[in-house]
């Protein structure tokens, strides 16, 4: 099946809007393995929509848009598009009752231009709208399909999810299952040469490997008849991948390593506190993204002065004097000293240079230094950084909670179980 | 003019990547007077991309491309768009230097495919590369201007803002400025029933309203010659806009109340410390992203815990264990506890309930308090939150800043300076 994406509205043509409907629904197709050849974006004016809708019909089989279906004369997708089955518009009954609750929730009269919401092409699908006022539309009919969703993401998605993917997967015989691996520390490259071996021999699920932001993402995806036919084949080559890379691989699907920490220290019943310094409060914050911390996270103290250090940590004068700020002894000192005043199991403790000032030759913009206290012995680790104040502040984040998570899972590892590369 | 834009790449059709040099483009040929009626993602398929190809030429006056003009076979981008022209292709010496220094840089070696980036057509103007190796191209002829960009948006901005913005904001006769104002804490129908009879007046500058995230942003366009006689007409308006909002009007441009505040505590030279719950560092780390604020942020707690509040802020356990953890007093409490630790002028304090769980008939999911110690006076204040945990925790952030903002501006205010709404 090939397909086409229709995007209506001017507010994208104008960049007041991205256009993240047309990725989402591209991922969606993607999975169901229907080819998307072409995405178009169109404005609210009827000649030029019209011209769209036609070229749509005449190369694709799925027409799929997104916008104009709200209740002003600008919206004119429903009426555009509809023309080529040559049904007749209709009232649905229950579209209308959930748009009249719609506005009794909200506490607001329905002004009579907004029935025109509810009109569909007669003997269509309805997708109706859980998250606002228009429903959406699935129409079958001399070869083609044709799905209208409303615009805003939070009611196309789930109008997706519930209607659109299954009527969809009952067309397809064969579907696209995609499992994420996610690794730390180890490069792209260096991923790819430890399972060279598994790449060249997988056909099905195929293995692409891609850097997003501070990480590499391995992906499976699997050709299957149906999700657990996918899995089956995924499963033994995610075993394998799991083997080999060990320790460095942290998670499967869609999470972070703050957030697989946070898990852990929960499972575990540790106890946690945080002392930042260029950091200020990131490592706290994502603790406290996570609900139901509290049972671990005892506190933390962003002491970005050296008199905080001082009095709230009691990191020596001596020390930061000798050594200055931004040193393993102070980050020792500092993860010492949150985890005994808090009375934690667990201190961690972050300082460095964010830039865009105050680097030097010896220690330039990016140098972080990190500091552990963990159930009575404390280490530190130098962690050389690139970029700008944002990202290096976000990657001292994330290689804070890398190491504490390697730190927790050796604690356990049989002897010798070690890093298999340095990034 | 009318334009369209068309984004090349069988990755944007997968869903892999999402489309934002199209937002960018559009908005800056919005800026410069230039209709786009269509935007269009085509793959690396040439048979489609030459039918794309046509049909923009076919009915746009300027058609701009991004992406395939790499040095790979599947990069078709230039070879088909230039065929409407009828000019061969020719070596450019500075383009083939230009990408020979970028491979030394990189200590790589430019294999030979890689010279195929540096055929352009004859007589085209070439968009110099300085952050990648593929040069853009704009060439005119028959009626038509054709603009070629490579697809990574590090590479495309540079060039559009050096080569193709002065190129057609020549041809253009007016162009159009825009600039934003930023209110808190007031609601979009307040603010367009605030400003009614200027937005009823005024058609050049004209005058949109809409909603960002958490607030409400005001954007003046004026459509002029040039950008001084642009702000020449916009000026007198946004005078008028800021009378009229006062206190309400937080900033001009893009920037953050956290960051407006951070400017005034330096300038002030005021010293802050913040005592976070349900921020769990936020309120410190928006702080810290500000360069040079260590001389007025001495420091912060994170204290997530009852034992925390106690042990660091000195909040009493009779306090908790009547008013609660999320109440006014412990608020209050926070606040002072943090600012006499530290010293500070200043102590900002946050304690309330993100959810999901926690919440109560007295106090729901979204109840957040909040507590200023200032220079020697404490006051409190009751922010009521909807959203999930993530929204609540940034809401109860914001509020803080734009509070710690009110309060010192009224510090110097005149007398009866009251805030104009509550949102």
């Amino acid at each position: 099946m090939e397909a086409e994406i229709l995007a209506v509205g001017t507010e994208i043509l104008l960049g007041d809007i991205l256009n993240t409907n047309a990725q989402y629904l591209s991922k969606q197709l993607a999975s169901l393995g229907i080819d998307v050849h072409f995405q178009t974006v169109v404005g609210d004016n009827e000649k030029r929509l019209t011209e769209a809708v036609n070229l749509a019909f005449s190369r694709a089989d799925l027409i799929i848009t997104s916008g104009g279906l709200g209740p002003t004369e600008d919206d004119l997708t429903k009426e555009t598009c509809t023309r080529y089955f040559g049904e007749p518009l209709v009232e649905d009954q229950k579209a209308m009752e959930m748009m009249e609750e719609f506005f009794q929730g909200l506490k607001r009269t329905m002004t009579d231009n907004n029935k025109k919401q509810a009109m569909v092409p007669r003997g269509c699908t309805v997708m109706y709208n859980e998250n606002g006022t228009a429903p959406g539309i699935i129409q079958e009919g001399k070869g083609k399909i044709l799905m209208m969703f409303p615009g805003p993401p939070r009611e196309l998605i789930p109008m997706f999810e519930t209607y659109a993917k299954p009527y969809l997967a009952a067309k397809q015989d064969q579907i696209f299952v995609s499992r994420v691996l996610r690794i730390s520390k180890v490069g792209e490259s260096e991923v790819e040469h430890l399972l060279q071996d598994i790449i060249d021999r997988q056909t099905n699920p195929t293995i692409a490997t891609y850097v997003k932001r501070f990480e590499v993402i391995i992906r499976l995806t699997a050709k299957a008849k149906n999700e657990q036919e996918a899995n089956r084949l995924i499963d033994p080559v995610a075993e394998e991948i799991h083997e080999r890379l060990g320790i460095n691989l942290y998670a499967e699907g869609e999470t972070s390593v703050a957030e697989v920490v946070s898990k852990m220290l929960l499972e575990r019943k540790e106890t946690i506190a945080v002392a930042e310094s260029l950091t200020g409060g990131m490592v706290a914050s994502a603790l406290v993204d996570y609900p139901g911390i509290s049972a671990s996270f005892l506190e933390g103290a962003v002491t970005y002065s050296n008199e905080a250090k001082m009095r709230r940590l009691g990191v020596k004068e001596e020390t930061l004097q000798k050594y200055g700020a931004v040193s393993a002894q102070t980050a020792a000192e500092m993860a010492i000293g949150i985890a005994k005043t808090s009375g934690a199991g667990i201190g961690l403790s972050t300082t460095g240079i964010a830039g865009p000032g105050g680097g030097s030759a010896e220690k330039p913009v990016g140098t972080v230094y990190l500091g552990l206290w963990y159930h009575g012995k404390v280490k530190t680790k130098l962690v050389p950084l690139v970029g700008n104040r944002e990202r290096i502040r976000i990657r001292a984040m994330e290689a804070a909670f890398d190491w504490l998570r390697r730190t927790m899972l050796r604690e356990e590892a049989p002897q010798g179980e070690e890093e298999k590369a340095n990034g």
